[in-house]
């Protein structure tokens, strides 16, 4: 049994490219993140279901590079990237949810806490990436909050998965055009899909 | 759009039910956890891959009954298992993947960090439900140390996801009926899958 996870990563690599050949809607750089998806769920489904906002690698990388914000909808996003190569490229991790003022904010507007701790993320907005891989109501209120506030952050990774609000929220996502964004079409989506872009994207940015 | 959790929970798994019947396999309980997985996914191919041991609920929710440990192979398993409902069941989570120990006896023994934490898990491990979404080498130390050391964990949830060791750990697990289990055949798996067990075995405990 080979242990060194250098060589099982490299090694999951060269059997996904063994088994299915590289889509031709996706470049380089686009391929690598969705061969990592791949990788963290063994889902071949995903070669027909993740969709690349043209501009979505360049300036999520770019941002990443300059140490932005990420923001994610959990903690389980949160524990899930990276901490190593975040701290290597000055990236700062954050995650809302649990804050005593998001939760006052979700009661005194009678919305989620994940739509509250997009509210509470406003300020932060410009410098940051978004992960949503659980909420479609995080994914739909950042949208509101960038069409009524005009701001809008470097990238959104909106990939909620499950039956109710999610295909509808990913529809709002792909009919806008200003914010670079990676999703999953259809209900397929989740925190481990999610993590794994933004990590592939930390490989990129550190190349 | 309607917000309540709840009552997002109760419409997501009735869309389920409504697109597909539940396998004769599975029994009352074991489709509430199928169905959970299913809608942390939105992956249908769950209904021909999970696996449970004749005794995995039963000894599973027992143990949750009475305040056991889960002990996780990552701290984005352990972010995700829902904090109020193991507080209120008195369930102790732990993961030990970080603790400086842990470091040392990969080192020493020339094991994964995974591996090592399995080690370290030992004293604990009679009293405990384990919860392996990621690393197939955690399972397969684990089911060793099983064998060498004459103990035995109430349940584990063994479902790594991805190419390289991941079936052969499934099949070890598959091979031994000493230990109750929940898994997943073949590659697919993932702490997304695994969390969603521990969490419905939580509903089911709570009653």
């Amino acid at each position: 049994m080979k242990l060194d996870p250098d060589f099982i990563q490299k090694k999951s690599f060269s059997i996904i490219e063994k088994e299915v050949s590289r889509p031709k809607r996706f470049d380089d750089e686009e391929w690598r993140v969705v061969r990592r998806m791949i990788h963290a769920s063994a889902d071949f489904d995903l070669l027909d279901l993740v969709l690349f906002h043209k501009d979505a690698i360049k300036s999520g990388v770019k941002a990443i590079k300059n140490g932005c914000y990420i923001i994610t909808d959990t903690k389980m996003a949160l524990a899930g990237i990276n901490k190593q190569k975040a701290k290597r490229l000055s990236v700062k991790l954050r995650c809302f949810i649990n804050k005593k003022e998001v939760k006052e904010i979700a009661e005194k507007k009678n919305i989620t806490r994940a739509m509250a701790s997009a509210d509470f993320s406003l300020p932060l907005m410009e410098k940051s990436i978004y992960v949503i891989g659980n909420a479609p109501t995080f994914l739909m209120r950042l949208l509101e909050l960038i069409k009524q506030e005009r701001t809008a952050p470097h990238l959104i990774v909106g990939m909620p998965v499950g039956f109710v609000n999610v295909v509808e929220s990913k529809e709002l996502l792909l009919s806008q055009n200003e914010v670079p964004y990676i999703t999953v079409k259809g209900r397929k989506g989740g925190t481990t899909l999610a993590v794994a872009v933004i990590n592939e994207l930390f490989e990129i940015a550190i190349g």
